[in-house]
């Protein structure tokens, strides 16, 4: 920890010079919004992070992101001074097959999530600050890097208000106030005042500084690890394009190389080759490990009544106390998802973050940077809310689950605003993602039960209505899997449900079987990954498949159903039911009859698919 | 304008009893969280809001929104007093067919926008009243009804900053701050020097109230109509539940009907009949109009090279020199989206809404409200930020258009954080949306000065890479429509992509051509409404067709086209290429190669497919 306000200045040349090196090797890159922020960095580096780069995953490490990922050429620059990455690797900045891509990512050991969507950084820095504090109980500390133009984000405002709610004082950002985004100045300009007034007023220690005079980023950094009980940001007053006075403080020069770089670098004092000692982590503790028991599962008795959400939140509390790693957090609608058991059970370990959706996905994403398991949950239509944090953790390689309740139109009264009618197909569109859609409560604990084990985004749809236990306490779920609920020899038509849809096509099949139409009926309750193996079986076995779905027809079951017999031979002939009307206020059993997806209509459109399986022929197994 | 305490109580009496009525009646509903803001629309409603209920497309209206929307019982029960709905309507509250939802909607004549989804009425609101002051011209005011759990949105201090930064002090915000959410207290719970320091750090003149005390409420919006040059906030302390002692300020009654409403009511001093005059409109002036001449679409030669962004720019331009209404925004990103064309050529009706996606679509939301056309455009990843504002638009009823710029992994180095991969599968399921990717500049003209007259949500995928002009200026492209791009009369494959892979699907179409493979190429420029015409008659013709997007594989154009030949004879056999890993940083042309849908990969499917359909036989036309 040495006061070397030289080493300091030379470090953030050298840093403004690698920034411009690499991104004039690429051809692209973002050098001006690298050197703004170069003095701060230099001094944190040197200073104030403490970061075992040959131990990246060493519990006491701090943690710095860079919410403004674009500065990336400052960050590698910073792993090369540290002696993490060579000169020669540098310089394969935004090149194919390089780990230093545009933006962040973890491909890198010491990139804990991919940032460039701005504003995102920070909140999932307050994830981690919420871990060290409460789950992993250690002094590391998380230094968060924003711009200015992201303060423009709302998700920033909730990440501020919830860090200073929660007391994070192992938390600092450092906002690099440089005047200009992307397309001219910011709305506020270099008023840090400004700033400094919105951050205090939300409860945060502010310091306002001259961001590249170092003795000042020092005092600032050394006041911010000396406060206590509340978060500190650091606001400084920066130059985009600082040192180089062509480009510096200049519209015009955002995201793009620098004009003349031999040039500019002359500017700055020519190449250096610091090699800087970043202080290691001083502690050596272990993260705190919550006690446990045997797992437990909650179970239902056949032919009683439940809804999968109530489930859900039996089974997490139960999993919670078999699994440590386990955590919760809700969007302040816990007693309608029932995270609230889990919160009674194990309210160490529960995180309310109340109507804030984008704060509650990346807290998520925070939580299980340091190997913690969240289950986040909200009501399934206001995912839609943090669908770019979704987006941006399945980059991130976050492995985590998302719970969303009161999908669909079955919800009833409270009209379109609170139904989930999208959710599959984004969160199926989204990279690596699991979606599964319980239409059991005893399925939906073996299926919760499952997932601190599965890499990736998983969502889980949950059901507002009670529906009847189907399934025996037990009976196992794997996910990719699905289940035949109804089946005979000679199956003229297979009905595709899950969640509500299930329950109306057995009722369907049960009326068509009076008919002497023969329905086989599947549960789908992992739509993604899907059950190949079992829809192909079905799809030849009766030659006609029916997907009912409470979702719009895009991209939601019927649509997965289509792409598993996509290029195959022979498939079978697909029909779809989905919601096709914008629903109002309804019972919950006039909405699924508005919507074309109750038993009613399922039989109804069956019983077309079999008259056509016998109007048009052909030979398919079904027929026999 | 009446100085009436007597009557402002009696009101306020009659509303909350008028939201207990009708919510018992419907056996659900948000009763409480109505009666903590009974007072405060009381005074609102005889004295400040000027509304002209039989003629509500007056120009000259005032706008009540509420932001927190689950406060219907007290709307629908200001309407009744208003006499714009009967008591009769009243009690139809939630019920099937009622205009009365759970949630409002533009069902309803008087209101404006969708509300339900917490958060989003006050961003609205910045919006219409952006249109009053830079686009109508009129000195209509705009009050939004906010609730305090809503205050943790992220929305709503992108919405604050905005307003303030905009000086819209047409813009009053109530803030109905009654402490509980819906399981608990919020994060602040009667601190309303908290939210009132907030606000007034953000630039809003902010009133602390006991909302309850009508004079203050008086005295408070009184203040508001007087202060110019910025917007204020009335922030009431208010109870939940007020004025009935076995629910007011207790948790646990979020959302319910009141366990005894006779008793309640009797409480509250029974039924009451109040018929309320409010007050007309005092302004008479007619809305500003922008003088326009011809449409003078720009033109591309056929063989040279442009984005079709930069053809969205220039298009946008000339269509703003020829219809008056439309108007653009853009989220700092213009000089990539070329939002900046129009925003030089009209700055008049150019709103730059900075890093906010949210207020973004929100602001779009509200200037359409007033009748203007929005195009609003940021990179089509981030509009994934306001996913949940896009929903509800629709919800609204919203006509306007989202372009997003920078689509899939064409875009080259920037690595994942900036490709949108997952837009046309969340934008597709969005109820009554239109979904257009064009493929050539002209094209692009051609489809965005169609779009004034669509209605609905549209979202336009443009791309970032200059492709060859492959349609003459003037060529017509209809919404729902397609275009086939190579064809000879024994086609033995289909080919259809969009955007930047139409291109790949054209070179691949020369290369098989050369090997004696003939192959049909479609430009499916519209996704949603999809030509199944078009398409079926492509099917018939070559018995198979191959899918080629940059996009992930779920939700977009293969399951877009599968769905087309679902529960149709005699499919074609359809394969699909799209995005299967994570991207990295890479070049443009090293990027499609990657993803395995550039031109060598296609013509490698159109081989297997080829060569399947000579294996399979089965006599489909694409042979003879």
């Amino acid at each position: 920890m040495n006061h070397d306000p030289d080493l300091w200045r030379e470090l953030g040349q050298q840093l403004r010079v690698d920034s411009i090196r690499c991104s004039s090797a690429a051809g692209s890159g973002h050098p001006t919004s690298s050197m703004s922020a170069a003095d701060l960095m230099a001094v944190l580096v040197t200073k104030y992070l403490h970061y075992d780069f040959d131990r990246p995953e060493n519990p006491n490490n701090d943690h710095l992101i860079f919410s403004k990922g674009h500065a990336s050429p400052l960050l590698y620059s910073i792993y090369k001074a540290a002696g993490a990455v060579t000169d020669e690797e540098l310089m394969t900045f935004r090149r194919e097959g390089s780990r230093l891509q545009g933006h962040p990512t973890p491909l890198l050991p010491w990139v804990d999530v991919a940032t460039g969507s701005l504003g995102q950084g920070l909140p999932i820095g307050v994830g981690v600050a919420l871990a060290g504090k409460r789950l992993d109980r250690l002094p590391y500390r998380v230094w968060a890097l924003t711009g200015d133009s992201e303060m423009a984000e709302g998700s920033m405002w909730e990440a501020f208000e919830h860090a200073a709610k929660a007391e994070l004082d192992n938390l600092t950002a450092i906002i690099d106030v440089n005047r200009l985004g992307q397309t001219g100045e910011t709305m506020h300009g270099w008023d840090i005042d400004y700033y400094a007034g919105r951050l205090r007023s939300c409860g945060w220690n502010a310091i306002e500084i001259d961001g590249h005079d170092v003795e000042e980023i020092d005092r600032a950094l050394s006041q911010a690890i000396a406060t206590t009980g509340r978060p500190t940001a650091v606001v400084a007053r920066t130059v985009k394009g600082k040192g180089v006075e062509s480009v510096a403080n200049k519209n015009g020069m955002h995201g793009k190389p620098l004009p003349n770089p031999e040039e500019a670098i002359a500017e700055l004092g020519g190449i250096r080759n610091i090699h800087v000692e970043v202080p290691k982590p001083e502690g050596t503790g272990e993260p705190h490990r919550f006690e446990v028991g045997e797992l437990r599962l909650p179970t239902y008795e056949r032919g009683s009544l439940e809804a999968t959400r109530k489930a859900y939140g039996d089974a997490l509390a139960a999993l919670g106390s078999a699994r440590g790693q386990v955590v919760a957090l809700d969007g302040e609608v816990s007693n309608s998802t029932y995270a609230e058991i889990f919160a009674k059970a194990h309210p160490d370990r529960y995180f309310e973050m109340y109507i804030a959706e984008q704060q509650l996905a990346a807290a998520a994403v925070g939580l299980q940077v340091r190997g913690w398991y969240p289950f986040a949950s909200t009501f399934a239509a206001f995912w839609s809310r943090a669908y770019d944090f979704v987006r941006m953790a399945a980059i991130s390689r976050a492995d985590m689950t998302l719970v969303g309740s009161h999908a669909g139109v079955s919800i009833g009264e409270d009209g379109p605003s609170q139904m989930a009618l999208e959710d599959i197909a984004s969160l199926r569109a989204v990279h690596g993602s699991t979606v599964l859609y319980p239409s059991d409560p005893n399925q939906t604990a073996q299926l919760i039960a499952q997932l601190p084990d599965r890499k990736g985004i998983v969502f889980v749809r949950t059901t507002r209505e009670k529906t009847p236990v189907i399934y025996e306490p037990g009976d196992e779920f794997p996910i990719g899997g699905s289940r035949v609920v109804r089946q005979t020899d000679s199956d003229q038509v297979t009905l595709v449900g899950a969640g509500i849809t299930l329950h109306e096509a057995m009722k369907a099949a049960d009326t068509l079987a009076a008919e002497g139409i023969r329905a086989r009926v599947i549960d789908l309750y992992s739509v993604k990954p899907i059950d190949e193996e079992g829809l192909r079986a079905a799809g030849r076995a009766t030659g006609h498949i029916l997907t009912v779905e409470d979702h719009w027809p895009e991209g939601g079951i019927g649509e997965a159903v289509l792409s598993v017999f996509a290029d195959t031979d022979d498939p079978p002939r697909i029909a779809k039911l989905a919601v096709r009307e914008l629903p109002g206020s309804a019972t919950p059993e006039q909405q699924l009859a508005a919507a074309g997806i109750d038993a009613e209509h399922i039989a109804d459109a069956a019983r077309r698919l079999a008259g056509e399986l016998i109007g048009v022929g052909g030979g398919q197994e079904g027929r026999k």
